[in-house]
């Protein structure tokens, strides 16, 4: 069953961004969301250690998704062109959910402690396309600054796709964003 | 009475800091910041809201001197031009504190939560950097985009900075890796 079928996660899932949209992160209980679903609490926690992990459940995926992605660019590759690889892998990961993304993201910017724990999951990200990219052979500093400049790619075009003009087909925005960013890192 | 001089604010941040190095951030308690200062909690509380607050209570002074160069940029200059001046503006606010900045990072880098309120310090002055620029006249997505690209440079110059080599002088630091970060980004 995928991600947004009629499986219990897939319900818990939705439920819980509903209910995070109408009253709010914070004022939201477990007990409401499984209610919202049709399930148990007990049902909740076999698939989610809180409320607030509904909405990262999915980092997990997507680190692999980039990361693969990276490991599997072709071995000559430079490092900007592997990282954009990972990215690339990454659109399919939110194609098949816009409104979802789109729901989640109001949640997450009406929340503080919610931003933190997504600029976290970005860092850990990008922590993890720079080890990727060490095991292609890439040194440092250009590890690490090639995965950092990759993430502000990612965040960027994440936040232009979710937009209101949006949503955009997901590799031409990331390469254009790419160029912009190189236009930018010029202009002194 | 400077940053680091004999006043009662620095010494309560120097024997905060001394605290968080020894016991850790989570085991240190207000009261043993203040009596390894020689003065009272109640003085503690005049100058800081919390024991975190005193890590991060030079965000703001921070975040004026690099926006203020932003701004006082030659009107001419080129966005990025406009970022890196501010960022050249900040070099004054390390360079005065080494061993403080080290010893800061320590404390941060040992505490999950420290880091994300480092991320969201981080994320705060991309904000203010980016409507610094389109105060200049800078339209979107450059203003943002040129804002997280000089973030992501500063960064990067702070953690080379206080590294264990360092510290370089901050200027020509920065514009090695605003050199560094246009070379990957082009390495497509």
């Amino acid at each position: 069953m995928g991600r947004w079928g009629n499986d219990a996660r897939g319900r818990l899932e939705a439920a819980a961004l509903a209910l995070y949209a109408e009253r709010g992160f914070e004022q939201t209980t477990v007990a409401e969301i499984a209610e919202r679903a049709g399930l148990t609490e007990r049902t909740f926690f076999r698939h989610f250690t809180d409320k607030r992990e509904v909405l990262f459940s999915g980092a997990e995926l997507l680190k692999t998704l980039i990361v693969d992605g990276v490991e599997d660019a072709p071995p000559d590759a430079p490092p900007m062109a592997a990282v954009m690889a990972g990215l690339e892998a990454a659109g399919a990961f939110f194609q098949a959910s816009v409104p979802h993304s789109r729901q989640r993201q109001r949640v997450i910017d009406a929340n503080t402690e919610l931003q933190a724990r997504e600029l976290s999951k970005l860092a850990t990200l990008s922590a993890a396309v720079a080890n990727a990219l060490r095991g292609r052979g890439v040194g440092d500093p250009v590890a690490g600054l090639t995965a950092e400049a990759g993430i502000l790619v990612f965040k960027t075009v994440f936040g232009r796709w979710i937009g209101d003009a949006g949503p955009h087909d997901w590799s031409p925005l990331l390469w254009k964003t790419l160029g912009e960013l190189r236009a930018v890192t010029a202009s002194d």
